[in-house]
Formats: C-alpha cells, structure tokens, sequence
C-alpha cells in the first residue's frame, strides 16, 4: 500500500462465542470475524489488524483496542458520498456486518506514531467473582464466575500488595522461548462492588495466563488454603508451580488500555518493541 | 396441610430462556422450574408458589420475591440433620437441582403475615437502552435494549413526571375484565448510568404490559417523534393508542419489591385483596 489511513478501533466483545481473539483456520475468533467484516465493508482482502491485548479463549473485551492500515479510498468509498465522518459511518457499517456479540465502539483516525500494541502503556484487566449465593445474578453469569466459597479479600489484598512492582513473573505465566517474562504490576487489588468480589489487574503488559494465575492464586490466600506470604514465595520461585490454579476464562474482561499523550505514542512504540523482543 | 410454615423466596433470574413467570403446560417457565425443583427437593408433589411479579417472556428479575407454605418436616429433612439453617441449606440444595439461568439468593422463614404478592407495597423496574454504539456492552446485551437512535432524556423525564401519581393507566394496559388499571406511580425518572439510559419504574403495582407501554411512549418522546406533552393526553384517554408501542421484552428486569414493616403485613394483604379485585 503506498499510501495509508491508520485506524483506531475501539471494541467490545463476549468471549463465550470465541476461540480468542487471535485468528485461527476454521475457529471463530474476535479477529478472524473482524477482519472479515472489514473486508466486506471495505471490499478488501486480507485485513490485517494489531491489537491490544491478545485475549484468550472465553475471555472478554469492554477497552479493546486495535489498530489497521486501510486504503483511504476504500474508507471514504465504504463511508458513502456526503458522509460527515467516514470514520463513524465505518462503526456502524461493520456493526451491521457483525454478530451482536462484538461491537465497534468507536473508528477514529489514529493519530500519527500510535501502534495499538506498541504503544499501549498499561493493560487493565478486571476479574469477578460471585462467592455468595445473593451476590450471584443470572444476568451476569457470563462474564462472572461463580465460586461456591466465600472469600476473604483482606488476606487477598495482602497477598496481592506484595506481588505490585516490577517483577520477573515467569511463576505465574506460560512461558514462551525468547520473550522476557519481567513485567511492572502497576495495580492489583479487590474489592466489592455489589456484593461481588472484583480484582483491579494493571500491568505494562502480560505474559500469557498471568492475570488468570494471578487470581487462582490469590483465590487460594481467600479460601484459607494458603497464607498472603505464599504469593511472594511462589513470584520469588520464578517457575511455574503447580499449586497456582489457572481460573476460569469467563471471569476476566480486558477493561482498558492506557496509551500516553500523542506525542509520545512514537517513542513509546520504539521502547515497547526493544524491551518486548528482548531475552529474559 | 395441617401446620406449615411460610418461607419466602428471594430470586433472581434470566428471563430470555423462560416463557415467563406463570407456569404453563408444556412450556420451561420460572414458576414451573422452581416448583418442580421443590417437590424434587422437599420430596414432596405440587409445591405452590405466590409471586410478587408475574413476569411476562424474556423480562428479567433480580428481586423477585415469592412464598411457599411447606410442610416443616419436609424442610428439616432436606436441609439435613445438624444443620444450623435449615433455609440457608434448602436455599444451598435448590441451587444445586436448578439450572443457572435461576437463581435463590435466600430463604427464609417469613414473618407472620406476609404473602409475598399482596403484602407487597410497590415493586420497582429498571428499563435499559444502549442509544449509542460507544455504550453498547455485548455483555449486557441480554438485558440492555441496543437501541439505533440517539434518546433525549430530558425530554423523556418531562413526558414522565406527568404520569406520575394515582391514575387509571388504562392507555396503558391489556385489559384484563373485572380488575382495575387505577395505579399509583411512585417513580418514573431516566438517567444515564456509564453512557445506558436506564429508567426507573415504581407503583404499587402494574397491570399487564404496563411498563413496556409506558416506555415505549417516552422512547418515542425523547427521539423527537412526539412532545413531552403527548404521554399526558394518551393517559387522559383512558384507552390503548395503537401509536404506543410495547417495547422489547429482554431490556426490562424486576430490580426490588417493597414490603411495610413486619407488623403492618398482614394489614397491607387485606388491604390489596380488596383493591385489586375491584372492578374500575
């Protein structure tokens, strides 16, 4: 493509329908669907979108974020003649495309040095858990696990105060050849909103399965089973330990993404790509 | 029954698998799945729920209250021997028999008096609609109405407070012969909750497709279709207007029944038997 318009695009999705959001041959996939939706509507081929935060199977979306390169004529051309904003008539056609079960919440033209992946500076993902029987509401069941019982969040609390910080996760994560497992936990923290238990989860960026081992271990700490000090045994331990439960997909959803003032998105891409490539 | 004793049912559940709450032959509704649940674990035949809100297909509830007169034998077996709360463990083993699109929050004995439909002093709905594409949640979209145009709210909020207080809401209602529509609404009021326009809906209590009338003539009002002024002049009419649409089903939950002070119960059923089956 000689000439290109980047695309923002601000999504949502629920992960029950979907094998993630990574494109895989002959699975339905948050991206696989949307690309294909942009190629309907742009009457292109082979739309090719960078995300966010590469969400798992059954994991959900309210802050996703994704970024494409499209040709302007195939925007302006979709958009329609005498279309104020192609960009938010490009929202509504792909909607129209989609199944109800992802949305384009906003297409903007992204401003210039922005990379939805590079140059994202945290990642807020929020975990939920009904662990009483009045909390539990039918109408959320989907995107909120149900845990038979009841929790203590000031042990979880304690437990999640000494995993903040700049850290080696590699305890907590799925490890994968010549990626660094160091990541910076910016927020980890729950509480109660509604009777349910809610954990804040903000990092730089995740390793894969972190934020779910994350919780599978402070759920150990609420129970009883383990003290808080066993959290930062297991971080100290560096290696995955069998004792850490990966928990259920369906409680996590990818709230936000942060990205820094427009000026910075360039060079905040430049670090992201040196320090995300680099051997642990 | 010779002696028995009342318990009271609060629950919650997912009207979009059910043909709403009344019990019909052959059809899955909610009265029906619980009543079948109780006689499964009371081991007993033809449990018999009264309900604070029957419930029409696909509308939610999330405070729906109901009673059951139960033979106290039947409860303490099982609940099980050494079981501190009898309730709390029958609530425990109903959850267990019961699919999880229905859900006991808690059981309990009811105090003398009570029935949970004619005790009831105002029942309280919630109507949701996402106006926006940046406000369209697909995980709520079970329960929130995704609406194409944009809502003014204050112009539904003025067409509202006229329809306030003690009226025969007939201009609103499938008539139902014998039974008056004279209501007392007690709130009706929009406001935006993380970009949903929700509304507020309470009387002491609604006659059939009373809510979903209601707001299907304020959604005309804040899209411009109609004045504020308009909703008066349909409840002044006394009779169904073919321009008020029933809105969708699925946006509508059962938030909260309210109930006078344990010792008025009894008083305020009597009260209600008398009023509800006056003829207008």
């Amino acid at each position: 493509m000689s000439s290109y318009v980047r695309l923002r695009l601000d999504l949502a999705y629920d992960g029950a329908g979907f094998h993630g959001w990574a494109r895989q041959p002959g699975l339905r996939t948050v991206q696989g669907e949307l690309e294909a939706a942009l190629d309907t509507v742009l009457r292109v081929h082979g739309s090719s979108l960078t995300v966010a935060g590469r969400t798992d199977t059954g994991v959900h979306a309210r802050g996703q974020v994704a970024h494409l390169d499209a040709d302007p004529e195939a925007v302006a051309s979709a958009a329609g003649a005498g279309d104020l904003d192609p960009c938010a008539a490009l929202a509504r056609r792909l909607n129209g495309v989609l199944e109800p079960d992802v949305r384009l919440r906003r297409v903007t033209a992204a401003p210039g040095g922005f990379d939805a992946r590079f140059s994202a500076t945290w990642r807020r993902y929020c975990y939920r858990i009904a662990d009483d029987a009045a909390a539990v509401d039918p109408l959320t069941r989907g995107h909120v696990l149900a845990w038979g019982r009841r929790l203590d969040l000031d042990r979880m609390n304690a437990a999640a105060s000494q995993l903040l910080g700049e850290h080696d996760f590699a305890s907590f994560c799925k490890k994968r050849e010549g990626a660094t497992t160091i990541r910076s936990l910016l927020d980890l923290s729950w509480a109660r909103v509604d009777g349910v238990a809610e954990a804040t989860v903000r990092a730089d960026a995740f390793c894969h399965n972190m934020v779910r081992s994350l919780v599978g271990c402070m759920i150990a700490v609420g129970e009883g089973r383990r003290e808080p000090a066993w959290a930062a045994e297991v971080l100290a331990r560096r290696e995955r330990d069998s004792a850490v439960t990966v928990v259920h997909a369906h409680g996590l959803t990818l709230e936000e993404v942060g990205y820094p003032p427009d000026d910075e998105l360039a060079a905040q891409a430049d670090r992201s790509r040196v320090v995300r490539t680099l051997a642990p």
